[in-house]
């Protein structure tokens, strides 16, 4: 049988189709009220996967938009009470079920506190979607998998169009209209060998840059569905200390996307090779993925900004295919629940 | 033969006393002029150990003085050249050597864009020293071992005396004046029996709030010196996905300080019991021990907000034990520097 998270992979080229057909002009009038009214400071709440997104958004805010970005503790709110002047400030919670209680509480307190507010989710009637001025539609349909992947892709596309919208676009433009096939194109090609990875029960996941959201979802992934211990960091501070653990035979998930970040991870490769460490890379270079002991070519290149979509998944498929190869559910990881409740 | 990092881990009291001593003035006096010019945003610049007293400082900003707080990626300077309009915002750059590159280009570049900037280093001729308006020294003596301890908890210290003078303060205060004592009860106090760790080939390592800051540096402590693939998370992020790893006897080191984080912690254990996680606790209570396959009491209660410097020192002597036990030299990590260079 094949299961919800399997689907709901495949389904990501209509939900990209679809957000730019039926959420655009929302991004778009947002933008323009919150150009109007302007803002120097952007803040991301959110937990889990939603994190991850938010990690590629302060990427996209502080390179395209020069607005420095902070990544909420939420805890600051909920557990400490802090109190913040928060005016010229933009805050956005990102939760795919719109229900995470200490998100919303953040939300709520920001607005109290000064700031104009946004919600990104896939329940319009969510008191998420309903706590703030504006409000984005994920239109992923209904996500039965715990392990979040087409709200994943979704929240990365709504950030990237929000970013541009900002900026002055008036469509969403050809790099992120050539996506869903993109997607798709990389949802046909041949995965690696997956069974190569039964008995992992380590891994390190690195990249850089905007990618390194995509480090984490995957490790995200592969903590959740396969019970893989995976452990993501930029290749940069994988250099300030944590290195040291990867000797011979340690598994290494490398996302090398083109763009910026793509030499710094190329110099890092030969410090790994030195030291044994067995490489599995995810990138579209053939020339690097000869140094591998497995590797996953994407088939077409992007923007920079927009690889984070593509690179997504072939870690999602190694996540899912892993979880059935070891015999687990996919979608009902032990102990998870769809809407998680922290505070 | 004694190792340095043991030496070093035995030296804290003294550093912490001599901070106060000597360079509480400097800090006094910087936020006198910190206070007169006026900042609405903080950043945090930093790589390894560092970026984890950033950690700690996002915190005691937020919650105490009520400045969002940014943890910078070094790379959107670095990398992409972002360009931020920096006015009303103090730039912080962290670095025990006071020469990583990409922290003193990120230090440079926000000057010029109109940052106020301080540095916190242990070298007062170092680069990233002079490169500032506002200098803070360590004064912890030469660090000899790449893994940083007393740099650490030095670091951590001197972010508080900031905080506290930003606030108004005209002297450390009890708390802080107390705390080289209880730091000294700590190395005194018995430790856990390391040999139960010898084979754990992973580890989670879970906090919440200010002590974040602790389970990262406690993580970081176990990757560079033992090898062990640790990874830290705060409570409610463990909870939404990375738990459905921990099953039976996975290993996790919880700690647990006093204070607001508390009470969420303990409903934590409650489903890592049910998991049949394997628990080391850091923790003040009897109590809460007794669940635990393990734990270490420390001696004496603080202030939550000074917590993580009592609270990493039964991390650092974990970690140095174990790399000892393992025959491996805590002092020099495979293919590590003291001085790492990123960009």
């Amino acid at each position: 049988m094949t299961s919800s998270m399997h689907r709901e992979i495949r389904e990501q080229p209509e939900v990209l189709d679809r957000i730019m057909e039926e959420e655009w002009k929302t991004v778009h009038s947002a933008a323009r009220a919150l150009r109007e009214r302007g803002f120097r400071l952007a803040v991301l709440v959110a937990r889990g996967t939603s994190d991850n997104a938010a990690y590629y958004a302060k990427y996209l805010f502080e390179v395209l938009l020069g607005v420095p970005t902070v990544l909420a503790s939420p805890s600051t709110f909920t557990l400490y009470g802090a109190q913040f002047d928060l005016q010229d400030t933009l805050v956005i919670g990102v939760s795919q079920s719109g229900e995470s209680k200490d998100v919303l509480e953040s939300i709520r307190r920001s607005r109290e506190l000064g700031a104009v507010t946004l919600s990104i989710t896939n329940d319009g009637n969510s008191p998420l979607a309903e706590a703030v001025e504006h409000h984005f539609l994920l239109r992923a349909g209904e996500e039965k998998s715990v392990a979040a992947t087409k709200t994943y892709t979704a929240e990365l596309l709504l950030l990237y169009l929000l970013v541009i919208a900002l900026r002055g676009a008036t469509e969403p433009g050809e790099p992120a209209v050539r996506l869903p096939d993109q997607v798709h194109r990389v949802l046909e090609a041949n995965w690696v060998d997956t069974a190569r990875y039964r008995y992992a029960e380590y891994m390190v996941v690195v990249s850089r840059g905007y990618n390194l959201a995509t480090a984490k979802e995957a490790a995200l992934k592969l903590m959740e569905t396969s019970y893989v211990v995976a452990e993501a960091f930029s290749g940069a501070d994988l250099r300030h200390g944590p290195v040291a653990m990867i000797g011979r035979d340690f598994p290494v998930l490398a996302i090398v996307p083109p763009g910026r970040a793509r030499s710094d991870m190329e110099s890092l490769f030969e410090g790994l090779a030195q030291r044994g460490a067995e490489l599995l890379i995810i990138g579209e270079s053939e020339n690097l993925a000869s140094s591998a002991a497995a590797s996953f070519l994407v088939p077409d290149s992007c923007r920079e900004e927009l690889s984070p979509i593509l690179y997504a998944l072939p870690a999602q498929m190694l996540a899912h295919d892993l979880a059935v190869l070891k015999g687990l559910n996919p979608d009902s990881p032990r102990g998870l629940s769809k809407v998680t409740e922290t505070w």
